[in-house]
């Protein structure tokens, strides 16, 4: 197995990252082939597809898999069976999202996509095209995660929305809107989340996301 | 990467295997968890979910990648981009399947799945619950692949139906009406396909699968 290429994403970190792919629409990737993909050909008729599956590697995942975890939706109290979660510490840590397929460049040979949601420079082994009808079942279901959970209000203080360009502006209100902490921190705290080069401090009040400032983060190895 | 289960179908041979998961009901498969993997509680809140994501290893592909396959849907005419193809012949040979999840075995740690499209004796990489929210897209086209192709009328001379019990008809039924031979022999020739330990052999005549006898085949290490 060798990563077909390493996804650009607006995510440097973990925290904050939508939970699914398509919850954050704005959230654009870019996956560019490494020198040995780059053959002729090898995009022909992808545009056919609107929606692709990104089978990846979760390279950040650190330590021993472990027969049940704590998933986040379920407050961190309860644990679940690995094979009954889309957790990323499972004995292969292979994921699958599946994304929109925006643009198709043949000359850098670089797919562009929304609604990611990877950590930046995530290896990607394998795009496939979205089949929908084997790959569609609006028949099933998953008593655990029936719906996406509720989006809430995002408001910003004037000091935050100084300069934040729109369409990150855009893009943080998507992030934010699932206000992504922990289910069990359910008090008034503080977060840090980076998205390309900018932090974001916001806490919940009131149902709401608050969105308390913003600053221009050093633009690491991470960043797009 | 280490497989955590080989599954077992009835599909000895890559020939007459449906192209897409659920395409033949009957065909059941049975996954064990290896040893390694027996642990308690990894299935913990899987019944939750009724369709199953397998990831799996093409491991009967043999050769280098080509960036143009030529599909079977397309005839075999016509090349297309590998990425934009479902093709096992692939750079990272790892394959998606959704299956139906029929029952949990907890004591020998084994997974009955419907529906199954695997050669038997695959190597399982990772098993995930079905999301719907996030896996399924019915808003998602696929102009190549819109729909599955149109089943035929299968019909038994008496001798095939000899000797053939009724679940394996029923399964044979499901298989052979996808007329499972490549798009551009659209001729009389006779083609044989091994389900379970049983050699059907078949042609197309006038628009329907004839199957024109059965036989007992040795049951090797790839039968179930």
């Amino acid at each position: 197995m060798e990563p077909i290429g390493f996804i650009r994403t607006p995510f440097p970190e973990k925290f904050g990252i939508p939970r699914q792919p398509g919850l954050a629409p704005s959230a654009v990737g870019n996956l560019t082939l490494e020198p040995q993909f780059q053959k002729e050909g090898v995009f022909d008729g992808l545009e056919e597809a609107d929606f692709l599956w990104l089978v990846f590697y979760f390279h950040q995942q650190k330590g021993e898999w472990k027969p049940k975890i704590r998933p986040p939706r379920a407050g961190g109290n309860h644990k679940r069976g690995v094979f009954a979660t889309r957790s990323p510490n499972r004995p292969n840590p292979i994921g699958l999202s599946v994304v929109k397929l925006l643009s198709v460049d043949r000359k850098t040979n670089t797919l562009q996509l929304g609604g990611v949601d990877l950590l930046d420079g995530t290896p990607i082994l394998d795009v496939k095209p979205y089949v929908p009808y084997s790959d569609c079942h609006p028949e099933a279901d998953f008593q655990f995660a029936h719906k996406p959970p509720d989006p809430v209000s995002v408001v910003w203080t004037e000091e935050a929305l100084q300069n934040v360009p729109q369409e990150l502006k855009q893009l943080a209100d998507e992030v934010l809107c699932w206000a992504p902490r922990p289910a069990y921190q359910n008090d008034e705290r503080e977060y840090g989340t980076t998205l390309r080069n900018f932090n974001l401090r916001w806490r919940v009040v009131e149902g709401k996301v608050q969105v308390l400032s913003s600053s221009v983060v050093a633009q690491g190895p991470g960043s797009t």
